[in-house]
């Protein structure tokens, strides 16, 4: 049996993360974590597993085709392994945190499994970290939701970012007031999703202007949100552009040099987005690297305005930075303890021979360390 | 419906961590392993789900029972969810890491999730963190084991460790040097492990004194070793009882103040430890923090010596002093984000107001924080 046996196989879609990645990806988390704690979001961290009926209620019936199933035997009854953190955190902030006064401001990083990669992530399991903000439907709480996932990727490194604002229910609203039936809006919002402004004609027939209109509605944001103000949308319609024009504005003021695009159409992996929402990119990354946007949580009379956003932390990783290496040395076997310690609070890496070796520095070198403790003294090998 | 709905159950043993504990015991387990990561070892990450015969082969089959199985659609084979991570780092040691020069030093984190509670851990799913040296049978190696998880988790706050030194294949080979049958073997090292002297005087019969003997061999480690040298044991027996000697006394070199006590004929939860093992308490915290010892690793020819450990997070984190509260101070809506951002840089964790308030300090009050930003300064409120 060779060293490539049947038994290094993994599952497609699931992968062991190896040095340095694996560091290097659960140090991003934190640093992210923290960016979220310093502005008082509180972490929580719910199980993988739930009851079926529980994980896949509400918001979490989208992901039902992506969910793991098992039995249990302890309770017979089936438990899904999360596919998303979100519905979770919802039911965290609606039943065991009910009583904490809101705004309430949780955030959490985990592991999710899919049945199925996608065509743009291939990765059955990959870490979600996110942030909610439950109980308020200011408009100083969307913009606080974009801002300070900007910054959290900023801060552990990301550059050239990319955020294009979103306004899901718009589409439906105008629909709905213009008294389109819903197979027809069906149909119209699926080709504005392709941007095909010949289908999105035909479909619209007398309200053709109008939705032609909003689909040109699309690019830099300020060009953009003037074309948006300009189309003659029923006044209920109207307010929403509105607060994703004011959003807007608050958002220049936290992060003036950030690159906006808004596109009021969008509506695609949005489906439960009810008011400003918003996806993140880093250029020359496929994929988006995070998503997010202002929902209802709860249900049973208790439903309270929400957003938040999740980053996926694979995208994240492919758009950060190399790791930068660690400064490793070699201590001979016998090295005293107190000399170990006094290098690593100055913060080396020491690697301890276990036993002695005829040439430490050969030894050092075989190891990966670019240095040797010698007489008291780091030595930096060639 | 009330808020304690069907929705809000979590299956037995599966629960939230919610704040401040989600928050701690994450920091805890990154600083655990940046007490490893200064020792040069390396940090992996292997999936939650892998193929069952992959996942329980060799060492894993021991938790076969124990371990949650679903179907992949994908492959359509059968995954199980791990129930332990040390068989998938093994793995990834023999298999992706073949290459890496020996001595290998490893280092992981994450969840494992397990079919039913035990007495002594209602948990079904907690975090393991831990380390593996591989590829050395240096005595050097198992010290630097006990003593980087003891290391560890003083650096984390534990007080009051104390570790119980055992050697798991010392009765086995006792007995097969003086020809016990399997069967008489299995029942006496039952009685050996309930402690129970007169079993142990009846099944050893003319091999009485000295099984008896291995009993007494137990309680702080210096009498204890001493009593062990003093038994009429075997050569090849004996070699395995001054290893443990040897180790001890490099315990003591790096861990001078460290509580050890000895238990020779320990073989409960050590069914493949091969060598010097240990088990890590805290005073008052029931059930063990964390074990460990020598093993053999890889397959196939491609065996190779190894030693290591895992803590147990749920016991960590009941052992550990109160979380630190974090200084919270309320932002008026409306303060500039440059004072917001050097607030944060300061240390501080700022929560900002998002709509304007009537009476800023009693806004801050009710959110939990204990400090406003008032006339560009920090006022601590009564």
């Amino acid at each position: 049996m060779s060293r490539t046996s049947e038994k290094a196989l993994l599952p497609a879609g699931l992968r062991d993360v190896l040095p340095p990645d694996a560091a290097y990806e659960a140090d991003t988390v934190e640093r992210l974590i923290a960016v979220f704690s310093a502005r008082g979001y509180e972490r929580v961290k719910p199980p993988l597993l739930e009851f079926e009926e529980a994980l896949l209620s509400g918001a979490g019936a989208a992901l039902s085709q992506q969910t793991f199933r098992l039995m249990d035997p302890v309770s017979q009854r089936m438990l899904a392994l999360r596919a998303d953190m979100t519905t979770q955190v919802a039911r965290i902030a609606g039943y065991r945190l009910a009583k904490v006064p809101r705004p309430l401001r949780l955030c959490y990083a985990g592991q999710v499994l899919r049945v199925k990669g996608s065509q743009l992530r291939a990765e059955r399991q990959f870490a979600q970290v996110g942030a909610e903000l439950i109980g308020t439907d200011a408009e100083a709480a969307d913009a606080e939701a974009v801002s300070m996932a900007v910054e959290a990727l900023q801060s552990v490194g990301l550059q050239r970012l990319s955020v294009d604002l979103n306004l899901p229910p718009l589409v439906g609203a105008l629909a709905a007031e213009l008294g389109l039936d819903p197979e027809l809006t069906a149909e119209l919002r699926q080709a504005l999703d392709r941007k095909d402004a010949a289908a999105v004609e035909t479909l619209a027939g007398a309200h053709a202007k109008l939705f032609l209109g909003l689909l040109q509605a699309a690019g830099p944001a300020d060009e953009a949100l003037a074309r948006l103000e300009r189309l003659a949308l029923p006044a209920d319609v109207a307010a929403g552009a509105g607060r994703l024009a004011r959003v807007t504005v608050l958002l220049r003021a936290a992060l003036p040099d950030l690159t906006l695009t808004v596109d009021p159409v969008e509506h695609r992996g949005f489906e439960y987005q009810t008011g400003v929402s918003f996806t993140i990119y880093a250029r020359g990354v496929r994929g988006e690297i995070g998503r997010g946007g202002r929902y209802t949580t709860g249900d049973d009379g208790a439903e309270e305005p929400a957003t938040g956003f999740t980053l996926f932390m694979d995208s994240v990783m492919r758009a950060m930075p190399p790791a930068p290496p660690g400064q490793r040395v070699y201590l001979p076997a016998g090295t005293p303890h107190d000399e170990a310690r006094a290098l690593r609070a100055d913060g080396w890496v020491t690697l301890a021979g276990l036993e002695s070796a005829a040439d430490s520095a050969a030894e050092a070198r075989r190891l990966g360390c670019a240095h040797l403790w010698q007489d008291g003294r780091v030595v930096e090998l060639d």
